[in-house]
Order: structure tokens, then sequence, then C-alpha cells
């Protein structure tokens, strides 16, 4: 009997990735249990809560008995309502029938590439980037080619010459985050011209992850998917999670061509038959009732930013851009590295930690590095921690990075 | 510009199934919408509220901020709460590390299938059986091998022969479904002795199919899993949906191995990084709390299994078991058909509908015919529909048959 051997599991588990963000979660948890404090800029998630509306129709919606199976795509009432948010704000005649409700927006990722991937063919992922393409990439047979970002005037831009350079005939999709994890990136007008460009001229097909679409604090978010052309291209990676700190309900939705969300929706059928019924109708309420709520958390994640960019460029050996949406600093770290001796990013990680208790995720949780990049990046979350403890342990990393 | 067309999408886009049944439902209700009376028998849904003690714990959770991520294989406290009941009721020493949470009970067949099955290897599954195993096992490139069931005394009962003729040097995986949708059939403990005895001469790995486990009216459940030599290879499917009537709150877990387990959790953090936070503290509270929630919800699906069957038996050209488990009956109708004369499924399931008002599933929405099938059945479920009213439309169909 030989089953209880790894190699009983199917060849596709040792391309199977994770998000290894979650162990500095762990370490940082163990330091505190230790007694220590820890400001943590390592999370993703966030410590606000979910704004009282929505609470109040989830639970009517249960007494309401909207406790059985919905429809696999969703309650026709939030399909239509996400057509129209998301419509109004990309400019594009979104109806109910381009939108399927999911149990997140990761799912989106994963569904995306079932839909459209075939084994061997290529995709391009942003690198630094959310880890889990590259995975759900692999996973399935196909062959993940990553582009990166260089430090602009403002923020970081698109690595153009990566991204051209990473083409090849089998090349079929592509992974776009713009306003993206981890480096706040987000693309001018002219860059997501380019893009769309490119992705004509290449005959690709989008996955348009815009998870931080609403997390902005000045101007509006722009879509590739609102440029000529690329409506037909792009599926769009909708949240609730953070928009309405919901991150914990587990709600999204993919927008996009309806030959592509008619086979998503089939693997809700497969996969989950739906996502949960009355968390819908809060989501509803979320979408179309009062706006306070979300306003309240742009509000006080603005303050965090503000916070969090001005200290972070007052500790030596760091540079920090300003950016306008998600929740997400990207400094640059390479002086202080070099101030401090360190060689690696587990030794800068883990000593501030240590010495410090600010806590957050490096460069390589999010990738690995990219062939001639020579900087040092790390990542800072506000999402999770108060412009208190923001300015308290930001405080400590300069004294210590000046010492 | 090419996209748009049907071959952008991925290959396995068209070995991708479903679940016919839904067109059932809609069918219905288009029926009803006319104006006329429907006895829904289609459902596998329920009608009978959540007990209120979930609803609480579930809200409380909401107030105490359980509205952010959790643990992607589940909170702690649940998952030790799934080991002890299951163990206890299984005779096996589960421990947390055994249980990956999931967003229903669904999520676990393809979870199990993505991690057990390589392109190519063949996987034995029930037909008539639930729809989705079938689809994940081709979808990922398996190879879907059908077993059958025969009429036994009491019962259906596995038909061995069939099961034994589909083994090839390349089968790897068994789907077992004890409690079985959509036959109503139970193993006898001599005929798991002999599923264990298959499974250990074939060297195979087993998901074991309890989706129903707790639904049941005399005696108590056996598990194939419970037997010398099979935990190390069963993967067991748990759902909250039917004991405590949580079907649209989506969640389930997968139980076994920690080789697999370790797997599927590593899928939960690509796929949906966790499932609701606050929902998995109300199912803590159902399994750990008062338990006359799920006592009335049986109570009540007793009698209306003795009301369908005691009426279907009186049906003309009709027959039906009345199994101890599921709240599924699965009648034998070709008599039925004989008399009125119906030739295919379909005349029988319209002309039922539309002369009665009575809807129910047929043999062909739990998958194909098999060689040499010539018997005809149909699938009543009862977890939609009240006892006045299932007096009320079979006492129709009665008619209906007899005239």
């Amino acid at each position: 009997m030989t089953f209880g051997r790894t190699a009983d599991l199917a060849d596709r588990v040792q391309r199977l990735g994770t998000e290894t963000a979650f162990a500095v979660s762990a370490e940082a948890a163990v330091w505190r249990e230790q007694g220590h404090t820890v400001y943590p800029f390592h999370l993703g998630d966030m410590d606000l809560a979910t704004p009282p509306n929505i609470v109040g129709a989830a639970l009517k919606a249960i007494h309401d008995g909207k406790t059985g199976y919905c429809p696999n795509a969703g309650i026709l009432p939030l399909r239509e309502a996400l057509a129209a948010d998301v419509g109004a704000s990309h400019g594009l005649p979104y109806g109910a029938e381009n939108v399927a409700v999911q149990p997140g927006g990761k799912p989106v990722i994963g569904k995306f590439v079932l839909a459209l991937m075939n084994p061997g063919d290529e995709v391009l992922y942003p690198n630094p980037g959310y880890p889990i393409y590259e995975s759900q990439i692999e996973f399935h047979g196909g062959v993940a080619r990553p582009y990166g970002y260089v430090e602009g005037t403002d923020n970081f831009e698109l690595d153009f010459d990566a991204l051209e350079a990473q083409v090849t005939p089998r090349t079929k999709l592509l992974v776009f985050n713009n306003l993206q994890n981890p480096t706040g990136a987000e693309s001018s007008p002219e860059e997501l011209e380019r893009v769309a460009e490119f992705v004509l001229k290449h005959d690709l097909v989008v996955l348009c992850d815009e998870a931080y679409w609403d997390i902005r604090y000045l101007g509006a978010s722009r879509s590739l998917a609102s440029l000529p052309g690329m409506d037909e291209r792009c599926v769009i990676l909708y949240t609730f999670s953070k928009k309405f700190a919901m991150t914990g309900w587990r709600l999204g939705a993919a927008i996009g061509p309806t030959l592509i969300i008619d086979v998503i929706a089939m693997l809700n059928v497969n996969d989950e038959s739906c996502s949960n019924h009355f968390v819908q109708w809060g989501a509803l309420e979320g979408l179309t009732g009062d706006q306070s709520g979300p306003r309240a958390i742009i509000a006080e994640l603005r303050r965090r930013r503000d916070a969090a960019v001005e200290l972070l460029n007052q500790v030596p050996g760091v540079t920090c851009f300003n950016p306008e949406s998600t929740f997400y600093l990207f400094p640059n770290v390479t002086g202080l590295m070099e101030r401090k001796g360190f060689a690696t990013y587990d030794d800068l990680r883990r000593a501030a930690l240590e010495e410090t208790g600010v806590s957050f995720c490096t460069r390589l949780h999010f990738g690995r590095a990219l062939p001639g990049e020579h900087e040092f990046y790390i990542r800072f979350a506000y999402s999770g921690i108060s412009v208190d403890l923001i300015r308290e342990g930001l405080g400590k990393l300069k004294a210590w990075a000046g010492a």
C-alpha cells in the first residue's frame, strides 16, 4: 500500500505557490506573545469595522430567509448594481450578464486562468506583485513570465522594456494590476494607452485586478478596460473587501465580456455553487445605500498614509513615494541596508522587528528578484495600524536607522 | 483581433459540466409564474430556517470584529470542533490538523481532484450521482469512469460487477457517496467491508462524500473511513448545509490525512484566502451549542419522508424504497412510463408538471444512462416542500397516473 508518500499527490502540487507573507504574520505574533510591542505594517488586512448599514442589511436578509442557495452567478439585484457602479466608473455599458459574483476577489484569478489558459500558454504577470498570479498560472500548467516596475518621478512606472522582452508566440494573457500591490503604482493616461497598444499588438486577454479601485485619496481611478477595444479583452477583478472593510466576508466579482463571464459562472456551479446568499444583500446595501461608511474608511486611511509617508521619508536611508491609491507603500531601503550593513532582506526584517517592533514584508514576499534588480524595497501596509501606532513605530525605526 | 471567438477559451472548458437540475428549477419557475401551482420536489435546497442560536453567534462574531481575514484552513476552534465531532462519529483520532474549512462542501470535490489526480488518471464515480464529480474530473484532464447501483431488498446496492469492470491500471481515485444523492443508497456493513477490500486491492484514494451524514431517521451512519486501513486513504467531504439548514451560508470542510489536507489548505490560500470568518463562529455554535435546531429539522424531514414514501408507493406504476438517510427518494417509474405511454424521461417530467404541477428531476440529471440500463427512475427531494403540499401534490400524481 503506497499511499502516504508525497509521490501520490498530483504533479501539479509541486508547482503550487503560496503567500509567504503569512509567515511574517506568524513571526510577528510569536514576537508579540513573548511580550514585545509589535507595529503591524505586514498585514494586508484591515482593522476597521464594516459599516453598520451593511451589517444590518445582511442580518435582515437572514431573517428574511435568504439562507438557502442563490443563483450561481449571484443575486440579480447585486449583479445589476455592480454593473451600474463599475459601468459608470469605467464608462462602459455593463449589464448583469457581464457580472459573476464570487466568494472574494481572489477567486477571479484562478477562474480567469482556468477559463483562458491552456497548458504551455504563457502569461505575463507583475513582479513584484500579488504572489497568487504566478502560483495559479504555474499550478494549472502555464508559463509565468514576470515584468517589473521602475522608479519614476512621482511613483513607480511599468517597465515596458521588460514587458516587451517577455513576449513570445505562446504569450496569451496579461495580468495587469493598476493601483498595484505592493508598489502602489498607478498608470498615467499615457501609460495606459501604451498598455492598450501592447495588448492589441500581441492579441492578449487581460485580467485587470482592480481590487484597490475605490481606495484612493485624490483624483479618479482609471481602467485599462475603458480604452478603445479593451472592454472585450478585459476581465475586471472587483472586490468588496477594501472599500467596505469586508475582507473576512469574502465577496467579490468578475466583470467582463459574457463569453468569459459565462464560463466563470459555470465554474461557480462546479466549485462552490454560489457565494454566501445573505452577504450579497449586505453588499447590495453597501453599493447602493448610505456612503458615509466607505467615506470614513477612506478618510482614516488617508490620515494613515500621510503619517506613514512623512515619517518613512525621515528614516535615514529610506525614500518613499506618496501614492494616491491602495493602502501600501513600497519604500526604497537600499540606503538603509547599506547604513546598517545588512546583506539580505531577512536580516533587515528580523533586525527591525526585534530592535524596533516594526513588522513589514519585503520585496521577496511578492516574487523572486528579477535579473538586474539591485535596489532594495520593503512593503508597508497601513490598513491594520492606527495613526498613533504608525507615528510611534516609525519614530522608533527612524531612531534605530540613525543610530 | 481574434478575441471573442469560442476558440479563445481554454480547451478544458469544452469538458466542463454543470448541474442540469437548475434547468428544471427554471422551468418550474416559469410554470408557476404562468399562474399554475407547482409542487417543488426538484430542489436540493431547504425551505427550513437556520437555527436561531447559529444566527445569533454569527451576528455576535460580526460585532466582535470577526470581519477580517481568518486562517486559510479556518479558525482553530472550528477545526477542533469538527475534528472532535467527526472523530467521535467515525471512531477516528482526528485533530485540527486533519481539517480544512471550506466555503461549502462542494469545494472539497474540485480540491480533492486537483490535489490527487494527474491528467490521464482514471477516477471511479457514481452514476447516477452528483454531476459535479464527473465535471471536475474531466475538466482537470482525468478520465471519469462511472459505476452504478442496483435495486436490493430494502434499498439500492452498489453494483460491484460494474465497479470492478471499470478498473484499469490508470485507476487512481474513487468517489464514494455513501448516503447517496440521488438514490438514498446506504451501504450495509458487509458492503462497506467489500468497498474497503476493493480500495486496498486497487490501491485507491477515496473521496468520501458524506454530505448527508447527519440527515438520518433511524440507526447510525457508517463511514468507509472508519474501516481498518481506510483513514489514511479517505478524505471526508463535510458540510454544514443540510444538518443546520445553512445551504446559502456556504460552509463545509475537508477532513482527512494531513498530507492531503495540507495541500487542500494551500489551495484555499490560492483560491479564496479563507472561508467567511463570522460564518465559522456561527457554525461553531451549531456544532457545540444547543442541538434542538438540528433535531427539529430532522423531525420535520422525517414527517416529509414518511408522507412522500407512503404516497409514492400508492401511485400506479411506481415503487419506492424507504431510505433512512438523505432527503431524496429515487422511485422506479418504469411501470408508470409504460402505463402512460412515455418514451423519454422528459416526456414524463413535462407531462407531470403540466398536468399535476408535480416537479422533479429524473435519472438523467444525475449522469448519462449506463449501458444495459433499462429501468426508469426519477428523483424526489423533500427538503423544500411541506407535508401538506407533499400530500396534495402526490395525491394529484396518483390520480393522474391511475387515469
